[in-house]
């Protein structure tokens, strides 16, 4: 897709944004800084809602948002009315520093669950890290370090689209998840922001399209967090209008899917514990929902993930997590390839099985299964249906890390 | 219940009934001879579905079934035509041998997935094991031996029940778990034997009420086989109908539900690597069905699972796993309380958060997580839905025992 052109420098790409981040122990706070610009959010579907997620919906409501505060160390969920006011607190204090209004600053958090907010110790990163406001790439940096609870690495990407007319618009994100999608001290948690002109109910339906491709193809637990939220902000500052004839322009649909997966997939690599990454393609599923669940429930099954920690090209748990996935399946025409950047190797070729005992297919699929990234081909012969998903493996550090962690 | 005696012995309690267990390395094999049983089972939902799942689903069309032979050892899954005639060899052995219809043999297997029966030397452990058939605990004990994979303890139950008439009948079981419900060397069987007269329709139903609360309330990964299988047969020795104007006697099935709860439990219990059994429970849901997504959203939280196993009262992730599970939760009304045989311990109280920080009731908490059993009560005060699942802790033993193994 050479209409996308990846970027570096995260949200520094962008005009009119500033950001920052920083950090006191296990608490930080990010700041995003887009005065005026439209934007939507996808947010979690866990029926147990953390107060800044209730909050942040409802300023969503005017579709303006000029500031986006968020902190990590506390998920303030299960905090009740407590909560709230403390998502007011925060916002006000935002808005009088920066002088913008308080309606339309938006508020996400990331941490430990039923505990209340440390205000003072928030409010006094949060002042640390509003004086750090600006635009260069250190500064994205920060923001995308501050933001991290169990992460091991900050997750940022910037890309540059060339859209069906030949105008450049620019987008750039943030993200953090790691334990994702999990409840405490693993929320995933995504900011994007475009200098493009998009109005926000446009923002919504391409935002949930790009999730619906990125985020939601990710599992590293398969437990969903009480905070996850994406949120994406337009501000307008390359003059650029995306929608035409009230539809989105494709190819800057396509660089936003690009973004958000290239977000998703680093989230996916630093799942809490993994030594590998997992990608699972699904062709010809008899149709694209067929094979979002086999896609899906391969990098679900703790069983697969044990085998690719161990390296072992288990293909009978790929096939059973198909069978089991809810999509059609024929056993007798499928077929099961593993691959890595090096070779690709049948397991099982129109339900004929090739990798077993001495055959050089399970000599070589061993050797796929060793790589630090494993990718699973799945041709079910079906239809015309395709999914990618991503993951990792299940791993002893996994268990030790949600083990040893104390509430 | 003092309707429902459990007894010793397993298999021996019931009259007319011979079982046996021999194994050779990995490979076992039981038969159980229980001459012109009515028959019927519940079978696997995956869409990949073993060799002998398919013979036996043909088999009990006649609902009738005067053996089963059972095989760990090889899975007899993803085998082509090959392994139905596999499936045919070993019916004939066991029919030939033993003088019994071939048409009334079901046969059953768990192991590895995609390679053909070893069928010499299953066929040699056949024959040994048919030599050994016996009415003794013994032979119970051996059958129930027999079929176990990674399962670390062999389980067996059996139960006296007095009807609401006054007379007694008699069911006993085996069953085998461990990576439940895990594709390869984990697959779920179970076969279930009761004195009683029951038509096989009934039979069926009888079953499919007992499996609902029972064998699908327990999970260790969340993994479904390709050749879960529960077999039950009534060869009537008693003499005594179940069966009262159309209507299954309420005490039977009470007393079935008991059984399959027991061998579920055990299955639990001993999921691989398993150091700790959890039970949730969930009372005044909205309705049934809302209790069993929360129940079974608890103990298929691999957070939830890890915390157990680290000890920590980490009822974030309790409350979180409810919210995502899909029932309805008021979090402002929900009490969640985790309790060992000694003590229980309220971690929320109708909203309200009492274990944290220093609180004597983390104290208590963090004691109770300690235990070997930890069971988990949550009241959403909702309205009158309840159910009960159970699982374990994962653990390191977990991973390894999945990332080691070798197809």
């Amino acid at each position: 897709m050479n209409f996308i052109k990846e970027l570096d420098g995260g949200f520094s790409v962008i005009e009119n944004l500033k950001v920052s981040g920083a950090r006191e122990g296990k608490y930080g706070v990010s700041i995003i800084v887009s005065p005026n610009s439209t934007a939507s959010a996808v947010f979690t579907s866990n029926k147990v809602v953390a107060a800044p997620v209730k909050y942040t919906k409802n300023v969503l409501k005017k579709g303006i948002i000029s500031a986006v505060f968020v902190n990590s160390g506390n998920a303030n969920c299960f905090t009740g009315e407590q909560g709230i006011k403390d998502c007011e607190t925060l916002v006000e204090l935002v808005s009088k520093d920066l002088k913008l209004p308080s309606d339309e600053i938006a508020i996400s958090s990331t941490g430990v669950i039923g505990r209340q907010m440390p205000i003072d110790i928030i409010s006094k990163v949060a002042y640390e890290s509003i004086s750090k406001l600006g635009s260069n790439p250190e500064d994205s940096l920060a923001a995308a370090k501050a933001i991290m609870t169990t992460d091991t690495f900050p997750k940022e990407c910037a890309v540059e689209i060339t859209l069906t007319n030949g105008k450049t618009v620019k987008i750039a994100g943030i993200t953090k998840g790691s334990g994702m999608i999990a409840p405490n001290m693993g929320t995933m948690l995504s900011f994007i922001v475009t200098d493009a002109i998009i109005p926000a109910d446009e923002i919504k339906k391409a935002l949930k399209n790009a999730a619906d491709v990125s985020f939601n193809m990710i599992v590293v637990d398969g437990d969903e967090s009480t905070n996850d939220t994406c949120l994406m902000m337009a501000n307008g500052s390359s003059g650029i209008e995306v929608i035409q004839d009230g539809k989105i322009d494709s190819n800057f649909q396509e660089g936003l899917n690009y973004l958000c997966i290239d977000l998703a997939k680093k989230m996916a690599r630093d799942g809490e514990g993994a030594t590998k990454f997992i990608e699972a393609n699904v062709y010809n599923a008899k149709d694209d929902g067929d094979a979002k669940l086999a896609a899906k429930s391969i990098i679900s099954s703790s069983l697969f993930k044990s085998a690719v920690f161990g390296g072992d090209p288990n293909w009978g748990r790929i096939v059973s997590a198909i069978g089991y996935s809810g999509c059609d399946l024929n056993p007798d025409i499928v077929t099961i390839a593993i691959a890595n950047d090096d070779d690709e190797v049948d397991l099982v070729r129109n339900g004929e099985i090739l990798a077993f005992d001495d055959t050089p297919y399970l000599e070589r699929a061993e050797k796929v299964m060793q790589s630090k990234k494993v990718i699973v081909n799945i041709d079910m012969d079906l239809g015309e249906g395709k999914a990618t998903a991503w993951g990792c493996d299940l791993t002893y550090d996994y268990v030790k890390i949600n083990a040893e962690y104390t509430t």
